[in-house]
């Protein structure tokens, strides 16, 4: 089993805003896909979808606004049953955003693709908190000819 | 052990522009920091520095154009005896680089950050390769207050 680990941090005296954008259909889509729907809460599933593909993510656990995590239930093969993690401290002027897409059962190639294409996500919840403006798809940086 | 695992492409129809970015010390400070000194041969030790701290880099492999290798011989403590390696892979129009940061003893929460740090400075690669201008240190995007 290999994981995907990233940090981000948000300039920004309180983690409420990186909590609402990573929990409600709205804050998600100001940063990963505009194209997402669903349901936020706990046991709901939230559908993420990218033009022809995308994922669902059942709502494993809301953490009093800190935690968040998600489960896989449906997309590519490689995703299924991998979990998603966010955890946010608070350290003075910054929102840290710990990230975690764990459970890959190999480092195949895509693997290597999504840990660099979760980056580009996390620097648009980034630009979104500080500036009001994400990237989500379909305006992301395009990393190659997969996408 | 875990691992840091990236990709990253390239508009190009070339491999060569990526590996001498890879290779040489003028190539390296256009993208990473541009305080890049030292000697880019097989068994020569490269020196990254961002202000006060920095990492030794000795180089393991030099592989016909595709493939870098480099232990890392002095830096941070969790940083010591991991490896970086860049694989260039031609893919149509694209230069697809593939990257490995090995043998992290731990998980540990400089891991994200190093993960993530790691996408930012391969975006200013791609940059770099693709417009003439990388963001290397110290104009990079700063991720958080550890920078």
């Amino acid at each position: 089993m290999v994981d995907i680990l990233h940090k981000v941090g948000i300039k920004s005296a309180s983690p409420d805003a990186a909590y609402r954008a990573l929990t409600t259909v709205d804050g998600l889509a100001g940063w990963w896909t505009s194209d997402t729907r669903g349901d936020g809460k706990v046991g709901g599933v939230l559908q993420f979808r990218f033009g022809t593909g995308g994922f669902d993510m059942r709502v494993l656990e809301l953490g009093s606004g800190k935690r968040v995590r998600w489960q896989v239930i449906d997309g590519p093969a490689e995703w299924l049953g991998t979990t998603i993690g966010f955890e946010i401290r608070q350290d003075g002027d910054w929102t840290v955003v710990f990230f975690k897409h764990q459970g890959w059962q190999e480092p195949v190639d895509f693997m290597h693709h999504c840990s660099t294409r979760w980056v580009v996500f996390l620097l648009s919840l980034k630009a979104l908190l500080e500036t009001g403006a994400g990237a989500p798809w379909p305006n992301e940086i395009k990393l190659d000819s997969w996408e």
